[in-house]
């Protein structure tokens, strides 16, 4: 399918609902509100999926799109979400178009387009509302959201140079970046600051320091008053530190059992180490399930993590 | 003066010194260095001047570039440098050519281009090689350092649809941004992450939160073993705490000197806060110093903070 073709079932059908992918993201979110916004600025009925898990994303976004209980819908569109695992809760349709942007993207839809080089699915949507009608502040603001966080404002391996050119031109439509990176990227709550501050402090680095371990306690998150958002990406935080090549957070989940995510700089293959404890991944983020207490969990990692170290070092 | 004129007078000089400023940032280093190599590939003689902080900052970017003791030059161009107090230690002649982004540039140098619109000097030094010859892999790294670097990875106010559009033009030419993000804006030394852990459990918080002051004693870093290139941009820290409007950075000179950092969010103003302790600064960043030990200050400060929130809020 070309954009061409996503534009003419936009304007052939009305009444539609779009879908997010469960515990949605900026990109997501973004991606359908803006989709939502255009259809409607061309007269077309459209709402957003209820997806249960908006309340902990980005509720000042999405409010004013959610679908109201019984609306009645002809198409459904799903945007940034790459297979029907990926479906919101309570949400179990065929979807009539998905738009995405995942290489892994398995045509669960009558009609898809995936275009894999893009860093945000709202690249995307912004050549599909530009065939549907003129960019404004509104629709750069979403789009902006959605470009912005799935490459944490530019930072990320995804930016390409196109990602960059969509944001200048979200930014000439008006899209209030300064604004946006302040909230999106610029502004912790007091709890999660606490947090990584506690997890900093408790840091685990094995193997000279190149593979290092954190880990989240309940504890430690009770202590603070952590809530569910102020967990956002704390994956990444060990690997911020200098010289490591392998880092990985081991969330707690009870006295003998913790999840756990990898991330490796490309020496270590995230996906073997992970797949040693039943889990899996790719080459440099991977995840596991492991029924032992987190600090065993750890030992046994940062072993298996050795091991597949000596393959590739 | 056009970009027309500056590259005019690159060409028809020789023997180039270039001169960065004093405590040289990831825009001066990267502006200088890109514009040195553009003049050696057209054949001219170019080497930036030994600015004596080069060790702190990038010194991987600079080395190559690095005049020689008794190097003779015949042409002394100033980049980002906005007057003669930005001189670099031990440089203390007339600039011949200065290119800068600075508002505040003092005119200086014989001749001068400014274009304060630009978040960086990169961007103009851009447009100036382009001028001179085609942009390589080399070049285009040396100028992904100067924007990026000034705009925080096109985080901050200062970043424009222009400044993303330059960013792009550089991916293009062949920025390697993805390793450059990851060395900049995304690893931290141990004790970078150990000094931040602790200013953040040490955090005080006045006025409900609106205010937000932040103590860095001798003896944390001592323990830390901090060094100064781990304290960059540490005055930024707690203003990206949820709640707050304004925030304090005191560090601690010996048990009756400290030197303070306030920020704000155009609520309150930082140089009037500054100004009653002899400091100043604009409307949302201002410094001072008090003979006093850190945490009276931090008293002071924030008796001062709420006085003046009181007149604007």
């Amino acid at each position: 399918m070309t954009i061409k073709d996503i534009a003419k079932r936009l304007l052939d059908n009305d009444n539609f609902l779009i879908i997010t992918h469960v515990r949605p993201d900026g990109d997501t979110i973004g991606s359908g509100s803006a989709l939502c916004h255009a259809l409607r600025k061309i007269g077309k009925t459209a709402y957003l999926y209820n997806n249960r898990d908006f309340a902990d994303a980005f509720p000042w976004i999405t409010d004013k799109y959610i679908a109201p209980e019984g609306y009645s819908y002809d198409y459904i569109v799903g945007v940034d979400m790459a297979s029907e695992a990926q479906y919101p809760k309570g949400f179990d349709e065929k979807v009539n178009l998905c738009i995405d942007h995942h290489m892994s993207n398995t045509s669960y839809a009558e009609e898809t387009l995936v275009w894999p080089n893009k860093a945000s699915c709202g690249e995307i949507i912004l050549e599909v509302v530009k065939e549907l009608c003129e960019l404004d502040a509104d629709i750069a603001d979403l789009l902006y959201v959605a470009v912005s966080t799935d490459t944490g404002c530019f930072v990320y391996g995804n930016t390409t140079a196109e990602t960059l050119r969509a944001a200048a031109e979200l930014c000439d439509a008006g899209a209030s970046n300064t604004y946006l990176n302040k909230l999106l990227f610029r502004t912790s709550s007091k709890e999660r600051m606490l947090l990584e501050a506690e997890i900093v402090k408790n840091m685990r680095y094995y193997h000279d320091g190149r593979t290092i371990i954190a880990i989240v306690t309940n504890e430690m998150k009770e202590n603070i008053g952590v809530l569910e958002k102020d967990m956002k990406d704390i994956a990444a935080l060990p690997g911020r530190i200098e010289g490591g090549n392998t880092s990985a957070v081991i969330k707690e989940v009870d006295a003998t059992h913790c999840k756990i995510s990898v991330r490796t700089n490309g020496i270590v293959n995230a996906n073997e180490v992970c797949a040693n404890f039943g889990g899996g991944g790719h080459k440099m983020a991977g995840g596991c399930l492991m029924n032992k207490n987190c600090f065993e969990a750890a030992e046994l990692l940062a072993a298996a993590i050795a091991e597949n170290e000596a393959k590739y070092l």
